[in-house]
């Protein structure tokens, strides 16, 4: 429909005029970061190539998927994910890359259960038996598999879980059975409407072997079962199942509740790689290595942490775009004819966005010393050694609690400082907030799992302590041993001149913190629940020391040396600023431990405005490295080229369904929509 | 459909007996409380008397609303908004009898901006002619109204709006026109869909008086203007309007963008009480009356401090009821036996939930004080002394700002604080938080209006330099006049032992920061961008401040002082946690300004453990008597009952629709539910 809306433009100077000044204004090479950024393990590469694939595909068009309901997010969901696993196969394409086609599209897939901890715990828990039968069913997706291991009445604490696997003597088989309401699975992705099959995580329960008739717990046992028919896709008598229902985000899966009635599967259905029951006696048997299982929930917990860049960088990438576009105000000081400010020059906007975008840098660092320190630890499990690993449980922990806060955070962060726009549909962020939201509780609850990297830490504090004249273990050892020896005097950092001293300074901060929680904990005996505040801020110390100090190392790798000498220098300001910014939010923190005088806590507001001015000038540029295509942004404020009002001005004048309907506003009148009577069928909805 | 789960039970101890210990084992008079803080004004009985007709009426059931697309929210909205009106009818309601009914069904009303900024602009800016004309057919919502100011580029910066009404000197009327697509109306709510007529505020546009041809703008104006016809209620010819699309929140409103194409309006759409264009010479003349609408915007503000507190008191009531009737793990230092701990024992749960829930009698407090600051300004402005003025938009600036942004986190940390439960539909806190995360940024975005604050506590003390002998103006002049004779001397307030040292500690950082952003400005003749952060920070520091004396002084009140001894008793503590929780997140500021010294700050988290260890007894009685009703929460997770899983079971297995659907889970297939063929009409909508 044509009207007189067609000819208008935007007032100059406009969005493209804008963010072409702001890119010509940067001396900062683009293409060189990018690289730089993601490069490395051929993901820019893939996401050239991949993208056209991916965008020409009519049912991955996201133009009006707002509107939707969510019954019917799921429906296109589940047909987005099958036409994605055709793509896989036409094109065949590497795991790698079908991972990057599904993050373009951007659902949550329906069949994510499936290519993750459904196959993942058949691998690493079955018998070569189990695997060489069900491998092939999962991969070519014959079987749709789920994960069901947390309760309606239990999460964070797996031993606590209710539902029971009954050893059944006479008839050679296990029976699964929920004696509860809150044993119900609950959560399970996949598994509310899509799979057929699911690990299901129950007690174990063998028949003890004194008192006939009672039964010992060998507490929570991974079972694989077929949990609906192949034909009909019902739920199989003696089983209930169903999707548990709207959720904050993740709109296109389908979490499960799952309840049993004295289900009764096959002694093969416990995956018996590692934990045995002899179908002759009744006899439990375990190789016992805990470490595979911690190890996997650590990869999850990594795979998080690197994760979390690029989700930030999404949110990041449209709030420094359209902040550097709006304008709103002009200077306060400045003559009544001056134009209006861009609002991201406006100090109160960059101290929200600015040490975001270091953040993103800093996650960026941090996700591959994770990994790095993931692979170098796998392979020492694999060739028997498990020193390492407790370190990397603990890190990733820490991590996985700060980097997806940080993040979560963020998003909500940028999107606020959008003002009005931000709150709309056009920003971009409204599901990526609501999905991203989901992070800080999963895969160990953010508050919760700190306990793990702090008790690690005491432990480390407690040896140290101990052998406090022997050499070093490891790094975080020699850290705590020097402090020990008095031989780390604190105060003396030189946090704004020299950078190393940036490392130093967070160093002494998390090892003090150690050290208080560590004689609390270990020589006044305090209680474990009433330090746990105190372990949390430990945790955190720790955590961000990791991150300002993996940030320090990269920028000072030989990969970062060989970058040009502008963009070297503003990473350098990106550093600064991101540990500043960190340490400004516990100042006290700092003065207290000594890591910090007050003298430069005083001033520290003044460095930060100052280095956000430097920073200021290449924000734009520093978000186009991150190279995210508008088809994943699918943002009218973050667009790449900067069409800010046409694009908001399309989606609502052009492409919004609400606007087809012209409604009756009598009240007095039961007509809500003009010649049409649809208020029956949503009657019948509530 | 009856199956196996229908006689399954939560394990025991369940919601309900929990629940009742948790209420038995306080001492607190609920009744006496919950009069004490909603009786005053009616409003408990008010909620009394209209829930049971509100909750039996089958078009306000809310089982099912969160599975429906955000069209068919919009729908129903508008006929529960017909229905409600036709309620108030029937049973003769007043405005606030009205305004309790819409409270409880819960949804932002698609006429919330005929009732609101629409019939008070008239009232307010009409002369006794058009408010005798117009206001009969508001009332009686013959004309559906909305209020068209903010634009597509332009919301804080009201003078920077684009559209123009220029003055025909032929024709004897306006032209309205939009020149550009950022002149487009936009974010106006009522008027997407709903609205027939609006007042348009618009570049008030007169014939130079000397250059024939020329025109000069008079800044903006109100024009009352009829956009859509009464009888198809289609945009009149000239006028393009619509909804804007999907938000974060408020599915329910149609907010709106409008452009005019040289659409002509009558000499009597300008609201001419204070301004007026004389149709013969097109001379503009005004009453100079500003402080009117600034009158009207503080109203807003204040008004939305005010209901900042049952906002929150919803999430805490919630979150408090779910964590005292959740368990998780048992005390790691209690033996293997011990049951599992309520997580609200936990102190990681309490110190997110516990000052939230002081923070929500702080807020009722500093409302009663706002709502008395209002309503003594006002009769003193209607007696012709503005003298308040200034302080009264001050103080709710300030207060807008920092309240909203306690409440929209808190919210958001409430949920977080209930792990995965909190993230499912059954919280009842999505709806809350997404539609309340547009009260940071609508009615003056919350970083941008702390400015207003800080600019008259800089001119505050100012006047307080200039003239530091003489008898104090008013208590804020006071304050600063003993800072600056050095009267105040800092750092010795007992924090923990005295009461009243805990307000005067967030006076003198108040004052501090008042000090050192004036010698910035003024004596240093700083610019203002640059000052900008430290301005937020001190408009922070001062509502902060005006939180903890309102609390205080609340608390010492005649009315306070005749409550029962365990209510006093504990509404203290409350107070101490408020404060000594706010001051935490600032130790190094109150460090910095002598507030609090280093040897209090190191035993701060101490004392606030120890704090809530006292709250934490009565939390479940302490959020009872916000006597929030199960209708209104639509929690699960929240009932009054304690009925959590069986109520969380409900909602998935018999109440969500997309249990209703088999799918097809074979991706080599096209079929998606099995038996039909829905997808077709997916695709249409994407």
């Amino acid at each position: 429909m044509s009207d007189f809306t067609d000819k208008l433009r935007p007032k100059q100077p406009d969005g493209p005029e804008i963010l072409t000044l702001e890119r010509v204004g940067s001396d900062i090479a683009v293409r060189e970061l990018a690289h730089h950024l993601l490069g490395q393990d051929g993901f820019l590469e893939r996401q050239t190539r991949i993208l056209p694939i991916v965008q020409k595909e009519p049912l991955f068009d996201k133009t009006r998927q707002q509107n939707l309901s969510r019954p019917e997010r799921f429906k296109l969901a589940l047909a987005r994910a099958k036409q994605l696993r055709r793509l896989s196969d036409q094109y065949g394409w590497t795991l790698q890359e079908y991972k990057l086609a599904e993050y373009l599209v951007d659902d949550v897939s329906p069949y994510m259960l499936q290519m993750e901890m459904f196959a993942t715990t058949i691998e690493e828990q079955g018998t070569d038996a189990q695997r060489a039968h069900w491998m092939p069913l999962v991969e070519s997706w014959q079987v749709v598999g789920a994960y069901a291991q947390t309760e309606l009445g239990h999460g964070s604490n797996v031993r606590g879980l209710e539902l029971e696997a009954r050893w059944d003597t006479e008839n050679k088989c296990f029976v699964l059975h929920s004696p509860t309401l809150t044993s119900s699975k609950w959560w399970n992705g996949t598994l509310g409407r899509t799979a057929n099959h699911a690990i299901v995580v129950a007690q174990l329960l063998l028949p003890h072997p004194n008192f006939p008739g009672q039964f010992v717990s060998h507490s929570p046992q991974p079972f694989i079962v077929q949990v609906r028919d192949m034909t009909t896709h019902q739920p199989l008598d003696g089983i209930v199942i169903g999707d548990i229902g709207p959720k904050y985000g993740y709109a296109t899966m389908d979490n499960a509740y799952m309840l049993f009635d004295n289900f009764r599967i096959p002694h093969s259905a416990l995956l018996s790689r590692y934990a045995k029951v002899d179908p002759e006696t009744g006899h439990f048997s375990r190789h016992a290595v805990p470490a595979v299982v911690y190890g996997s929930l650590t990869a999850v917990r990594s795979r998080i942490v690197q994760h979390a860049r690029l989700v930030l960088a999404r949110a990041v990438t449209v709030a420094v775009r359209y902040t550097a576009i709006r304008r709103q105000f002009r200077d306060r000081d400045a003559p009544d004819t001056a134009p209006e400010l861009s609002v991201l020059d406006y100090p109160t906007v960059q101290i929200r966005i600015l040490p975001l975008l270091a953040t993103t840098y800093a996650l960026h660092y941090v996700g591959q010393a994770m990994q790095a320190t993931y692979e170098r630890t796998r392979s020492e499990i694999e060739s028997g050694s498990f020193a390492s690993l407790a370190n990397m449980h603990s890190m990733s922990s820490g991590l996985k609690s700060l980097c997806t806060m940080l993040v979560a955070d963020g998003i909500e962060v940028c999107r606020r400082a959008m003002g009005g726009h931000g709150y709309g549909g056009g920003s971009g962020l409204i599901q990526l907030n609501n999905d991203y939201l989901s992070k800080p509780t999963v895969e160990g609850d953010n508050w919760m799992i700190t306990q793990q990297t702090a008790s690690y830490l005491i432990k480390k504090m407690s040896a140290a302590v101990a052998a406090v004249d022997d050499s070093p273990a490891d790094a975080l050892d020699c850290q705590y041993k020097l402090f020990l020896q008095g031989r780390a005097s604190g105060g003396s950092y030189r946090i704004f001149h020299e950078d190393y001293d940036l490392v130093r300074s967070f160093q002494r901060r998390a090892t003090v913190l150690a050290h208080n929680a560590y004689v609390e904990r270990v020589i006044k005996k305090r209680s474990w629940s009433s330090l746990m505040i105190q372990l949390h801020k430990l945790s955190r110390a720790q955590s961000q020391s990791i991150l300002v100090s993996t940030f320090f190392d990269a920028l000072n790798s030989e990969n970062n040396l060989r970058l040009s000498e502008p963009l070297r220098r503003v990473l350098w300001d990106l550093f600064r600023l991101f540990a500043l910014t960190t340490m400004e939010t516990d100042s006290y923190d700092f003065l207290a431990s000594q890591a910090a005088s007050g003298a430069q806590l005083d001033i520290l507001p003044a460095r930060i405005q100052e280095l956000m001015g430097r920073v200021r000038p290449h924000a734009v540029s520093l978000v186009d490295a991150w190279m995210i295509p508008d088809f994943l942004l699918d943002s009218a404020l973050g667009r790449y080229d900067g069409r800010v009002y046409e694009d908001l001005f399309n989606r609502a004048h052009r492409q919004n369904p609400l606007n087809r309907m012209t409604v009756n506003p009598n009240y007095w009148e039961d007509e809500i929509v003009k010649g049409r009577d649809d208020m029956k069928s949503i009657r019948t909805k509530l």
